[in-house]
C-alpha cells in the first residue's frame, strides 16, 4: 500500500474534501449534526499564520484523497515537553483494509519520533485494536472529564 | 475562601515553588520519579516567547503559593475552535478543604467561558467528584490511547 498512497501535508485546495471527510467521521461516530468546522475556520486554524491544527492527507492515484489524520500539539508536564494529540483519523470506505490508516499514523510517528502521542478512541470502535497494533497502550487509569463549550 | 486567596498568572519568581508542587503531585499520583519539567524548560515553555503552557497560581496571605492549575490549548474539530485542557491541579495539603481548587478551576472557566474544557482525572481519585460538582461530565465512551515518548 505505501507505494500506492502518498502522505503529505494538507494544502488549501484539499479544504472541501477535508470537511467532507470530517463530516463523514462525525456521522460514523453517531454525532447528531455536522461538525462546526467550516471553510473559514479551516483557512484560519490550519492554513493561517498561527496554525492550531496540522492535517496530513493520504493521496491515492489519480490525485484523490483517500484518508486524513488531524493532530494538534499538547503538553506533558511529566515529560517536560510538547506531545502530539491525534484528534481525527479517517479512511474513505472504499480504501479501507489496505493499510492507509496505518500509513497515516506511521507518518505522524515518523515526524515526531521523540514525542508522546495520544489519541481518544471510542470504546466500541474496532480502531482500538488498530492503535494497539501500532504500539499505543490504553491508559485505563485515566478518565476524561469535559465541561461543554459555552453558547456559540 | 475567595477573599483569602488571590488567583493570578504565574510569574518567573514562582518557578521553584511550581516545580516543587508538580513534584508533589507526581508523587501523589504514584509516579516513580520526578517530572522531567525543569527550571530551564519552565522558562522556555511557560515564560518564553512562544508559551506552550499557561499556569495560574493561588496566592495566600502572606504571599505564599497554596495551589496551582496548569493548562494548555487543545482543539476540537467538532467545535471548530480551540479548547482548554487542564493538565495539572494541585492544592497544598495544609490549604485543602477551603475551596482553593474550586477557585482555581472557576478562574479557568471565567477566562474561557466559551471554550470546551477537558481534564484527565485518575479513576481512583476523589477529584472526580470535585470536577463533577463544577459541571464536568465523564466522557465514558472515549478511551485514551498513548504511545510512549521516545528515548530522551
Amino acid at each position: 500500500m505505501p507505494d500506492r498512497v502518498r502522505v503529505r501535508p494538507a494544502c488549501v485546495e484539499d479544504g472541501p474534501k477535508i470537511l467532507a471527510m470530517l463530516t463523514d467521521l462525525a456521522s460514523f461516530e453517531g454525532a447528531p449534526h455536522h461538525p462546526h468546522l467550516s471553510h473559514e475556520v479551516l483557512q484560519r486554524d490550519v492554513f493561517g499564520l498561527s496554525p492550531k491544527l496540522r492535517i496530513m492527507v493520504a493521496e491515492g492515484k489519480p490525485a484523490t484523497l483517500v484518508g486524513i489524520v488531524v493532530c494538534f500539539e499538547n503538553y506533558s508536564t511529566w515529560e517536560g515537553r510538547v506531545g502530539i494529540h491525534i484528534t481525527d483519523l479517517w479512511v474513505e470506505p472504499e480504501a479501507r483494509g489496505q493499510g492507509v490508516g496505518e500509513t497515516l499514523i506511521e507518518e505522524v510517528i515518523a515526524l515526531h519520533p521523540q514525542e508522546r502521542i495520544d489519541a481518544f478512541v471510542l470504546r466500541e470502535n474496532k480502531a482500538r485494536w488498530f492503535y494497539e497494533h501500532l504500539g499505543f497502550v490504553e491508559q485505563k487509569e485515566w478518565c476524561l472529564y469535559r465541561r461543554a463549550a459555552g453558547d456559540r
